[in-house]
């Protein structure tokens, strides 16, 4: 019987908590820079890689991440299943209603944003092949149809995300942004598995190329139709007879198993079917949200994590480095995806800043294009210096498509309150015990350190308490202020431990205080903070767990997991 | 590089969907009947190993789960990865505080519970070889050990699951038998590292069983003590300074990953180490219940499953059953399990009722009696058929644990609503348009299908309702009345379109209507129900979605989930 051994397994759960550690940590230092969490994933691969691990201490990094052997196999497992469940949560996240309801505008970028770049990298690597990185015997016509693809797909997760992220996730731009994302998305995988459809066989029997095309587009249609439909109506039997939520998880994972099987045998990837089923799943009204965020969180914070800092394990991202490839590769594919898109928004009659914001938005290539870039590789259609240039290209245009957005449309990013939040603006516990004191105190110590004109911010914040208290209840208070000449908004907390009279509606004392102080040209900064912390406060729990929480990090920690329930 | 091939992976995620998707529903029938799921799970692995599957359709069964080869390999990894999963979180179930209350008794019950059975079992494989099955060319000595250790460790994760699912698990019973399960488990694999030292020793130096003993102890009480401070100090930073709840997801996994490393390496079970780090992360008050809730769906929803069906697999149970065999390991089990338990309980001074239920609990031996029993088969100590009654004695073992806790206990069954609710009994539209109306049409309905007298009944409820109208807001009404002579509580259901005024304090028409008839000797049984539907229709969302909702298992569903979120 093959099993792992008891070294195995003991380096087997060494590499995977390093590898998720290290993946999880510089993910969120990526995100704390207002990027994609994956860039920083990838990272902790190359890290941990042949690329600098193993430049430093070879025999480190090739005991924790082997090429070959027992432990190679059980890391290769572990990846494969996390790919597959990666993108059956992105199949998930693909509403296929908004595609049908933004439909013109939407299927026209979609159209553009593939056809576009597909031809114009296609050309190019058919007419400068050495340019474009082509391996001296790569089929000339498999490897220009790849590069085709990994140009002309889209990252629909990370799309998403940068939308979510701006606030214009349920705009009107969003959803034509979203609706061409998941067409491109839909399209570019359907192409790709006809691609290495042709690439698997190796017979030159059309017979076998042209059955996998059918298979593949029989699959696609059946399960986006009356495999929808049947899922649709499943779920409430499996809601109504099976232990909640257990059943209905189950349910889309076994789903999404088979789906990749079934794709995988087909001869395309696992990760299609995972993908289509996910699609098929998600699109139901039946499935519950808490499943949904159950199965997005632990393979979002888990699983996705180990695939993406595995890809850095592969290829030493050093040696393979070639400037000038890295160099083409990327500004084709952020001309192609801009242009593509651009074209295709104003084709539906958008106004050209709006078309220009969603041709910023699809020029993302991200995860999508890693994932491709990651399976060429593996099928021998690329060598590693294109791979290599892929992936960064694919990280820099994520990287790119948010501020190029933000640039588009002028649009200043949220304020987000736990970035206003800081150490030396927590005032703990205060002294004072009047209305009037408690505002005196915190404003005294906040124009003190934000070095402001101490009177005029306590007379505004004074008749802005006189005209009308800001005791919100459930033991918060909001005294606040505009205040002209300043820069950027700021807001100070202060607990006090007596609780102050602040005439709220429910005639509690205000045990959290919040002092909020905002530019006196920017009019929905102030409502933007206080409708949060109002949201935030919402249950009577949470002025009593801040009121016990003894210092700032536990203060911030609630803040950011509200009550955790 | 050593990776899974295409056909590698069209077969591991088959046999991950078809072992996944048996082991469910045979969990859920398994629960149906009152049965702890795992019973269902190892079934499953029964069902499609050697034993049905592979004397049906060999060929089938070899390729879905080959025991040689990649795959192999790959569903090992699985298996592995979903123990150490299961270990975490039966660990963070445990709560600490509570065993140290329960301390003394919890310590009595642990050391009782592995003495005697162990000299039980050593006695009785030392003078009755034969009948125990020892194999001739074994050494008695190390075979008696050997089955002395398979039937004095306990079955911590199964024990964790029956008391979970008799919702026993935080109670002071279940903390008692918790506590000196973990005794056992760490006394037990302390004396099984031991044995494996004596016997993987040919120098005959006794350093490395000194080393292997001193390691295990030391990280088992650092980790309890100065690792749990350190943990529980930690927590508000990852919340503070990451995503939530994807930050505390991550750091609970990663420690857990890198405990199960460290105790491998020390050369005793990753899983141990993985436990006592769930038990260390799980100890912390600042731990979120959502993060709790997700680790833990997951985890018994889709891991756990996988490994106890994996168990099933291994070996053919039709061939190597020796019912005799079988029926005295089982029957010397059960009775020095539940025997030393109990000696124990009554040692700490536990009433005789209570110390036959931590009897009935330690009964199981379940998984770790198989993993001892695998490493003696593959070290030629014992043959397939003790393996195999080894298997059959965990199941029946973990099979009687539960009735008889709950036969000693005389606990009832708690009355679910999802169970009282029937299809025969969902009235869908309503069509009369008063409140006496639709009692009447509900009640005609109802006295016929269960053969009730009908002016009875309709008396009761419209007594109840002229005395105190029972439309208790968000669009629901309870009419409700205990029948003398009903045998157990009847639950009707009825949709009515139009809405009927049941006299709400919300002023809201009903629109779902609950009639409840309840035995006039149950006095609790009204109370139950009336409150779990108060409870489950505390949104007004519920009322509106259930009128929506078409047929009894979509009404069903919503039942179960709830708004789902």
């Amino acid at each position: 019987m093959d099993t792992l051994t008891s070294h195995d397994i003991a380096m087997l759960f060494l590499s995977l908590g390093i590898l998720l550690a290290v993946a999880r940590i510089l993910g969120e230092i990526a995100q704390r820079m207002h990027q994609p969490a994956v860039i920083g994933e990838l990272l902790a691969g190359i890290l941990l890689g042949p690329t600098v691990l193993g430049a430093i201490a070879p025999e480190w990094s090739a005991g924790l991440f082997p090429l070959h052997g027992v432990n190679a196999i059980a890391l290769d497992t572990i990846s494969t299943v996390a790919i597959v469940l990666f993108l059956l949560v992105a199949g998930m996240e693909v509403d296929l209603s908004t595609v049908w309801k933004q439909g013109r505008i939407g299927l026209k970028v979609g159209i553009s944003s593939i056809v576009i770049p597909f031809f114009i990298a296609l050309g190019m690597a058919w007419i400068f092949p050495e340019l474009m990185g082509r391996h001296l015997d790569a089929d000339p016509l498999i490897f220009s149809l790849f590069l085709a693809i990994a140009m002309a797909i889209s990252a629909l997760p990370v799309i998403a995300k940068i939308l979510m992220d701006m606030g214009l996730y349920r705009s009107d731009l969003g959803m034509v942004v979203i609706s061409a994302a998941i067409f491109n998305d839909l399209v570019g995988w359907i192409i790709f598995a006809v691609l290495l459809g042709l690439i698997g066989d190796s017979t030159g029997n059309g017979n076998h190329i042209l059955l996998t095309i059918s298979l593949t587009l029989l699959f696609a249609v059946f399960m986006l139709t009356l495999g929808r439909w049947l899922i649709h109506k499943t779920l409430p039997f499996v809601q109504a007879y099976t232990r909640w939520p257990g059943g209905e998880l189950s349910f889309a994972l076994v789903l999404g198993f088979l789906g990749a099987s079934l794709t995988e045998w087909i001869g395309i990837h696992a990760i299609f079917g995972a993908f289509v089923v996910g699609a098929a799943v998600g699109d139901s009204a039946h499935l519950r949200e808490r499943s949904r965020v159950i199965i997005d969180n632990f393979v979002s914070f888990i699983f996705a994590p180990i695939f993406f800092a595995g890809i850095g394990l592969k290829v030493n991202f050093m040696t393979h480095f070639d400037l000038s490839l890295v160099v083409v590769i990327t500004l084709v594919a952020c001309i192609c995806k801009f242009s593509g898109a651009m074209i295709g928004a104003r084709w539906g009659k958008m106004a050209v800043q709006e078309a220009s914001a969603v041709g910023s938005a699809m020029v993302s290539v991200g995860t999508m294009g890693i994932i491709v870039g990651m399976i060429a590789l593996e099928a021998g259609i690329i060598q590693q210096t294109l791979f290599v240039a892929l992936i960064v290209m694919a990280i820099v245009t994520s990287m790119i498509s948010g501020p190029l957005m933000r640039m588009v449309l002028r649009t200043e990013k949220k304020q987000e309150l736990q970035a206003l939040l800081s150490q030396k603006l927590f005032f703990q516990p205060l002294e004072a015990s009047s209305c009037r004191g408690v505002i005196q105190e915190m404003a005294t110590a906040v124009c003190a350190i934000k070095a402001l004109d101490l009177k005029t911010v306590s007379q505004a914040v004074h008749a802005r308490e006189d005209a009308l208290s800001t005791g919100i209840g459930n033991g918060v208070a909001l005294p606040h202020a505009r205040i002209e000449g300043l820069q950027s908004s700021v807001v100070a907390v202060g607990i006090s431990e007596k609780g102050i009279d602040f005439d709220a509606p429910d005639g509690k004392p205000a045990h959290v205080i919040f002092l909020i102080l905002t530019p006196a040209d920017d009019p929905r900064g102030q409502l933007e903070i206080v409708s949060r912390i109002a949201r935030l406060f919402s249950s009577p729990q949470m002025a009593e767990r801040a009121r016990e929480n003894t210092n700032f990090t536990d203060f911030l920690a609630l803040v950011q997991t509200g009550t955790g329930v």
